[in-house]
C-alpha cells in the first residue's frame, strides 16, 4: 500500500480512500485521508490543533476509556483495544505531538479532529501489534478506534475534559497571585492611607485593606472556578449523531462513561436528555463567563495600580509599581507601569473571547452546534492568555509593590470626608460645614473641628484617629484566607 | 417654609438647602432639594428610577430594616423608627410611585436615589406623625432616615433585593415554558421526523425529542437562576463609605442585616471583606450571564422553530407555527413566524445588556465602582424583557404549534444517514456505498440494503425502525420532569 | 360596519378581516385589524412605535411620496392621492401621534408598523374626503394607501430617513459641545500644565492644548457623521417584495424616488442592486459604528475630566468640575463629579446597542432580514440618549470648568521628563541622570541641569521654558474651528 | 564589550545598560539591552512581534524616513544615515525577521518594539559601517536612530502604515471572491428559483439574482475599504511625547512626513491636532466597523448556502456546495458544508477582534492611550484571517456550487406569494383567498387562477412567468461589475 519515492514522486506515499474518492497520504505520518482532506480544506488560521496540548490529551483519554469500554461489553476484540490504549497513552504522555496538524477552526463540528485521532491512534496501534499502517482491515479508524462514537459525543467530550485540564493552572495561579496581595496587604496592615470614591478623597483606609480587597475579588474568582468545573463533566459517550445512540451498543453510554470516571478520577456523568445536551452551550458560556469576571477582577487590579502609581509628582504616588525597563525612548528616566499594561491587554483578549463564544454558541441549528472548534479555540487561548499575565503580574509586578507610607499618611490627615464621623456628635450638616471650612483652607478636619465644636480634644482625636477608623469592622488581612 | 402660590410664582414652594445653597421645590412633593436638584442635573434617558418598581420597593425594605436596627439599638427614636417604618410600607406597597422622578442613568453611584428614597420617606414620615414636610429638625433625611447608612451600602443592597425580586417572575416564565415544550413532546412522543446536523439530513428522531430538548435547556437556566439568586445575599449593610464602617455603630451591621433577612425571608448575610465588597460586581456579571444563557437558548428555540416552520412549500415544513397575523402588505396569504422573530429581537436586546453591563462592571475606580445605576438599569430592562418575551413566546406561539406527522415520516424513512444502523453488521465502508446509492437514487436505505446485503429483511426492518432507533437511549418526555 | 356601544360591550367598534379571520376594532381609532392583531401579539418592551416620532414622521413622509408617485403614473386616482397626502401632512405634522401603538419590538420585520400607517392614513383620508372610517372600498390600505409599496422597501426607507433626522440634532450638540470645549480651551490657552503619558508625568503643555483635542475629536466624528449620512440615502422604493419589483408598475421606483428626494430635500437615490439592497445592513452598522466612536470620545473626555479633577487634596487636582449636588448622604461635603459619571453611563448603553445592532445585522436570511425594528429601535434611542448627553455635559460640566492654574504651574515646573529638551545638548543617557536625580530628590530638571552641566543659564532657560515646549508645533486653539 | 563563550558562560553576550542598569545580551542578536529587558518582561501571548511582518516592515519604512529626514535636516550625520537607511531597506525586504521577539501584548504602548527596532537598526548600521555591535558611541539606537522620533509618534505610525498593507491583500480577496459569485451569478441568470422572506415562501426570482446579491454586498465592502485607508495616512512623526514635538526639530514634522509620503508613495500628511491625534483611537475603529462589515456579509453568505444546501431529502436543497470530505465519523455517506462553518468561525473571531479593539480604543487616559500593541495585534489578525478565508471560500466552495435547477423550477411554479401579480387585476384581498387556496390544496396560483377569475388565460400567463417577474427591474448580473 506504501509506495516507494521515486524521481517523479519524491515522498513515498500510501493511498487511502473515503466517500469522496482516493488521496495519497505521506507514507511517514500516522495520519490518513480524512486528516489529509481536512490539512488541504482547512487553511484559515495557521494555527493547529496541537497548539491545544490540553484538547490532543484529553482526546486521546476519551479514546482510551471508549476502547476499554468496547473490550469489556465485547464490542472490539481484546488485542486490539490494548494496541488502541497503548497508542493513546503514548499521545497522552506528549508523544505523537505533531500528528495533529488541522486547523483549529475547522469546519464540520471537530470531525477533522475525531479523525485525525482515529486515524494516528489506529495507525500507531496498527504498528505496536506488528502491522503496516494503513492496514485498516485489522484496526480500522471508523470501525475499530471510533467504534461505538460519533464526532457529536466524542469532541464535546474531549473539550470539556481540555478546559478542565486548562482551568487547573488558571486556578492555580489565581490562588498565587491572591496569596502575592494577601502578603502584601499584611506587610501593610497598619499604613494609613487615603480611600476614595468616585476619584474623590473619601475616608481613611489602610494600604493592607486596599490589597487584601484585591486578593477577596480573586477568592471569588477561584469559588466560581470551582463552581463551573463540575458543569463540564456532564457527557454525552454513546449519545452518538443527535443523541440517539444510533450504532451503539445500548450499554456503551453506561460502561464508557465509568471507565472516563475512572481514568480521570472526576465525577464524570452522563447527561440527563441526551438530544438537549448535543446542542446546549451552558457550560462554554459559563466557563467563558468565570473567565471574564477573573479578567474584570485583574484589570480592576492593574488599573488601579496604574492610578495609585500615577505621577510621581503630578499624581496619586500612594505606591511604586516596580520599575521594569526605560519607559521612553525620548524622556530620559521616564519608567512606566508596563506590567499592569500588559495585563489590561490580556484583559481585553479575553473580552474578546467572550464574544466570540457567545457568538458560536448562539449559532447552532437543529441537533448541533457545528461552532464547537471555535468556541475551544477561543476558551483555551483565553484561559492560558491568563493564566501566564497572572504569574507576570505577580512576579514582575505585585511582589515588588513598595509604599510610600507618608504620602498615605498625609492624605489620611488631611482628608475632609473625615468630618463624617462627627455627623453622631454634631449632626451632618454642621459636620458639612466644617469639612467645607477644611477643604478650602488646606487645614485638616481636627484642626477646624477643634474651633468650631464643643467637643473635647481627646473625644476628637478618638474619633478621628485614622487607624481606628479602618479597623471598625474588625477585618484584618489573613483572617479570610 | 412653604411659600403660597403667587401670580408670580404660581406654584406654592418650600425652600430647602444643602451644601451647595438653596432650593425652592414644589410643595406639594414628598421629595426634598437633593432629589430636585438631581432632576435638573441627569436629562438623559428620560426614564425615571419609578420605571423600575422592583428596586423602589426593595430600598424602601432596605430602609425599613435600617430603621427597625437603629431603634433596636437605640441609635433614633421609637417614635421617628415607626413612622419611618410605616411611610416605608407605604412605598413597599406601591403607594407614592411618582415621588421618584430622578433619571435611571444618574451619575453619583445611586445618591440621588438614596436622598430621594431619605426625603420621600422623611417627608412622609412627617406627615404620619402630624409634622409639615421639610420640618428635617424632627425627622431628618439624612440624620434620621439615612442614620448609620451611606449610598455605597445601601444602594447596592436594594439593586440586588429588587434583581432577586426580579428573577422570579422570569423563572416562573421559565418555568411555564418549560411545561408547554414538554406538553408540546408529550403529544408528539410517537411522531417521527429526521434529525439534521450540519443542516443535513442525519438520522430519524421523534419530534417529542425534539421538542423536549427546548424544555431541557430551560430546566439548565432554571437550575442557573437557582444557583445566581444566592450570590445577590451577600450584603454590606453598615459599611458605609469604603467599607470602613464609619460613622456607623458597630453593632449595626449585624442588627440591620438580621432585620432584612427576617423581613424578606431571605438568607441575607454580611460580606465577609466589606472594602471588596464595594467594587465587586461579581453578582451583577453573573446575573447578566445567566440571563444571558437563557436568551441564548430561547434564540435557538425561536431559531429551529423558524426554521422547522419554513415553506410551506419550499422549506422544512415539519412544522407549523400559529398564523397571528397576515404576513406582508403585499404578498397575500403569506404568513410569517411573527413571534419567534420577535422573541429573537429580545435577544439581541440582552446581548446588548450583557456587553453595557460588562463595561459598567469594568469600570470601578479604586474604592467604588460609580455605575450600579446602569448596571441595575440595563439588568431589570433585560430581566422584565425576557420574562414577557417568554410568556408571548407560550401562549401565542408554542401552545399552538401544529406537527405535519406526514412529511416527518417521510423524512424518517428516506434519510441515508439511517445506514449508519448498518454499520456493525456489513462495515462503515459498505454502508456508506449503500447510503450514496439510496441518497442518489432517491429510494429509501431499507430498499437498497435489501438489494446490496445478505440480511434478512426481518433483521432489516429491525434494524432500521425509526421509533425504535429513537427511543434506544431510553428517553421519554416526561421522565426529567 | 361600526356598531354601536351597549351595555354588554361599551365600547362602539368597528368589525374588519383580514386572510385570519375578522376582528373587532374600536370605532374611536384610525387602525384597523391589521394593528389590533399586532397590539395583541407583541407585548414584550411596551415602548409603542410613537415612542420614535422620527420615524413616525418619516414613514408618513415615505407615503406621501408614493401617493404623488402613484397619482402622476396614473395609479390611483388623483383625488385619493390627495386625501392621502393630507392625511400624511398631519401625521408629518405631529397629529395622530398616539394611533402608534404597536412594540418596537414586533415580529414581521416592519409589517405591523407599515400596515399600521396604511391604515391609519387610509382612515384619516377617508374622513377626509367625507367617508366613514373602514370604508376601505374606496381608500384601501394596501391597494390604495400601500399601492406599488411593500414593507420590504417602504419601511427600511422610513428607517433611513428617521436615522437621517435624528442624527441632526446630535451632529449639532457634537457641534456645540466642540465649541464647549473649543472656548475653555481659548480662555486656558497659556495656562501651563504637565501632559501625562501613561499616568506618568511627562512634558509640560497648556490647559488649552488639553481641552482643545476635546474638540478635535468632536470634529472628527463630525466629519463621521457627515460621511454617513449620505449613505442613508440610497433607498429601495418600488423594490416591493424581495427586490423584484412584483406588483409594482416598473415606471414606479424612478419616480417615487425622485418625489420623495423632492420633498425632503436630499440627494436620495434607489439602491442598484434592489435584491441585495433588501439584506445589506451596511449603512445601520456604519451608523452604529459613528455613534460609538462618538461615545467612545465622550467617555475618553468624561474619564479624562474625571482624572483631573480627582483630589481635591489626594488627587490630580488640575481642574473642578462644577458642583452640581451634594456627593453623598453621609460624607459631608463631598462633591463628586456626577455629570461625566452620567455621561459615562450612557456610553455604557450605547456600546450595548452597537451589540445588539450587530447582532440584528448578521441574522437575516436568503431574501429578507427580518430585524430591522430592533435595529432601528436601538440605534434611534442610543442617538437620542447620546444627543441629551452632550447637551447635559456641555451646560451642566464643560462650561463651568474652572482650573487650578497654580498647579498647574507647579507640576510643569517639576517634571523630570523635561529632562528631554537636553538631549540635543548632552545626550539621552546624560539627560535621564539629570531626570532621575531631580526625580528623586525633588528639585527642578533645570535646579539640577545648572549644576550638572555645563549650558549657560539663559540657554537652559530657554531650553526649558514650558509655555515655549508647549507651543513648538505651532498649534493655537482656535485655528482649527 | 563582547565576552567570550566560556564553560561557565557558554554564551557569548555584551553588556548593555541603561536607566534601570545593566544586562547581559547575546552578542549574536542585533537586539540590545530595551528588547532583552522586554523578552523578560512579556511572557503572556507568547506570540512575537515578528509574527506580524506588515508591522516591522512598516515601522523600518518609518524609521528610514525619519533618518532621511533628519539627514536632509543636518541633524544626523550623512554617513550614519545612509547605513541606517541601508539597514532599514534589509528589514524591509524581509532580513532579520528573527530579530523581533517581544511579545505582542507588550505594555508600553510600543516603547518595546520601537526601542527593539532603534537596537536592531543601530547594530545592524554599525556592521555596515565595519564597527561592532554595541558601539553606540558612534549610532545610537536613541540619539541616532530614534533622532527626533518618540515611540508615541512612530509606533502608531508604523501600526497604520502596517494597516495599509494588510487591508490591500483583503481588498483583493474581496475583489477575488466578488468576481466568482458573478460569475457563478451569470451562469444561472437564466435559473429560475424561489426567494424566501422571513424564511417562508415569497416570489420567483432566479439563481443569478441570489447569487449576484452576495457579490453586491462584497462591492459595498470594497467601496467601505476605499473609504477607510484614507484615514490611516493622517499621521503624527515629529509630535514625539504627548504632542508637543519637544525634543524634534520643528522642520521634523514637514520633511519627515513629505519622505514618507514619497517613499511609500502614498498622500500622507501630518495630523492637523497633535495633541488630540495622539489618543483619536478614529482610525482603528473605522478599520475594525469595516472588517466587521465584511465579517457580517461573509456570514450571510455561508448561512444562506448552508440553509441553500441543506438536504439532500429533507431540507432546501436548491443547490450544493462542492463535497471536501466524509462529513460524519459515524453516518455514512453524509457529506456536510465544511467551508461555510470554517467561514462562519473566522466571523465569530472576527466580531470577538471588534470587542477587543473597541475596549482598548476606549480606555486611553490623559495624553496617551497605552493600548495601541493589542489593538494592532488584534487588528492585524482579524484581517490575516479574513482574507485567507475568503480564499478557502471561493476557492473550495463557491466555484465548484452547482445548483439543482429542476428544483428551483418546481419551487417557483407553485409559490402562492406570486398571487402578488394578480393584486392589482382583482384586488389584494380576492388575491389572498386564491393564494390560500393554493396553499391548502397544493395547486399552483396558475391552476387556481384560471379557475376563480375571469383573467384570461394568456394574460395569466404573462403575469406569472417567473422568469419575467425577477427581471421586472431590469438587473442582470454583469451591469453593476
Amino acid at each position: 500500500m506504501t509506495t516507494q519515492a521515486t524521481d517523479r514522486n519524491p515522498q513515498p506515499t500510501r493511498l487511502e480512500h473515503d466517500c469522496i474518492g482516493e488521496l495519497a497520504v505521506p507514507a511517514n505520518v500516522y495520519w490518513g485521508i480524512h486528516t489529509q482532506r481536512a490539512i488541504g480544506n482547512f487553511t484559515v488560521s495557521n494555527i493547529p490543533d496541537s497548539a491545544h496540548p490540553q484538547l490532543i490529551r484529553a482526546y486521546a483519554t476519551v479514546k482510551r476509556a471508549c476502547a476499554e469500554a468496547n473490550a469489556e461489553l465485547g464490542l472490539i476484540d481484546e488485542d486490539k483495544a490494548r494496541a488502541i490504549v497503548a497508542a493513546c497513552l503514548e499521545i497522552e504522555g506528549g508523544k505523537l505531538a505533531d500528528q495533529f496538524p488541522v486547523d483549529v477552526l475547522q469546519g464540520g463540528a471537530g470531525t477533522s479532529t475525531n479523525m485525525n485521532m482515529n486515524e494516528v491512534i489506529a495507525n500507531r496501534a496498527l504498528e505496536i501489534i506488528g502491522r503496516q499502517r494503513g492496514d485498516y482491515a485489522v484496526i480500522h479508524p471508523n470501525d475499530t478506534v471510533n467504534h461505538s462514537q460519533s464526532t457529536n459525543d466524542t469532541y464535546p467530550a474531549a473539550c470539556k475534559l481540555a478546559l478542565i485540564d486548562a482551568l487547573n493552572p488558571l486556578a492555580e495561579e489565581t490562588r498565587k497571585l491572591a496569596r502575592a496581595f494577601h502578603d502584601l496587604a499584611d506587610r501593610h496592615i497598619n499604613d494609613v492611607t487615603i480611600g476614595r470614591t468616585q476619584l474623590q478623597d473619601a475616608v481613611p483606609m489602610t494600604y493592607g485593606q486596599e490589597f487584601h480587597a484585591f486578593a477577596s475579588f480573586l477568592k471569588t474568582d477561584l469559588a466560581e472556578l470551582e463552581r463551573v468545573v463540575p458543569r463540564l463533566m456532564s457527557l454525552n459517550l454513546g449519545a452518538t449523531a443527535i443523541g440517539t445512540g444510533i450504532c451503539a451498543d445500548l450499554r456503551f453510554r453506561k460502561t464508557a462513561t465509568e471507565h472516563l470516571a475512572r481514568i480521570t478520577g472526576l465525577p464524570i456523568t452522563a447527561a440527563p436528555d441526551p438530544v438537549a445536551a448535543m446542542t446546549d452551550m451552558s457550560a462554554y458560556i459559563a466557563v467563558s463567563q468565570t473567565v471574564k469576571n477573573l479578567a474584570i477582577h485583574l484589570k480592576k487590579a492593574a488599573d488601579d495600580l496604574r492610578l495609585l502609581n500615577s505621577g510621581p509628582h503630578d499624581g496619586f504616588n500612594d505606591l511604586n509599581v516596580p520599575a521594569r525597563q526605560a519607559g521612553s525612548s525620548i524622556m530620559p528616566g521616564k519608567v512606566n507601569p508596563v506590567i499592569p499594561e500588559c495585563v489590561d491587554q490580556c484583559c481585553f483578549m479575553v473580552f474578546g473571547m467572550d464574544t466570540t463564544v457567545t457568538w458560536a454558541a448562539s449559532e447552532g441549528q437543529l441537533q448541533l452546534n457545528a461552532f464547537d472548534p471555535v468556541m475551544i479555540h477561543a476558551l483555551l487561548g483565553g484561559i492560558d492568555l491568563l493564566t501566564r499575565a497572572m504569574a507576570m503580574f505577580r512576579e514582575r509586578c505585585v511582589d515588588g509593590i513598595t509604599i510610600n507610607a507618608e504620602v498615605g499618611r498625609r492624605y489620611a490627615a488631611y482628608s475632609p470626608s473625615i468630618a463624617a464621623t462627627l455627623n453622631d456628635a454634631i449632626g451632618y450638616e454642621h459636620a458639612a460645614d466644617i469639612a467645607k471650612e477644611a477643604a478650602v483652607s488646606g487645614r485638616s478636619v481636627r484642626e477646624v473641628a477643634g474651633e468650631r465644636t464643643d467637643l473635647p480634644a481627646d473625644e476628637l482625636d478618638a474619633l478621628l484617629d485614622p487607624i481606628a477608623l479602618s479597623r471598625r469592622l474588625g477585618q484584618t488581612c489573613r483572617e479570610h484566607q
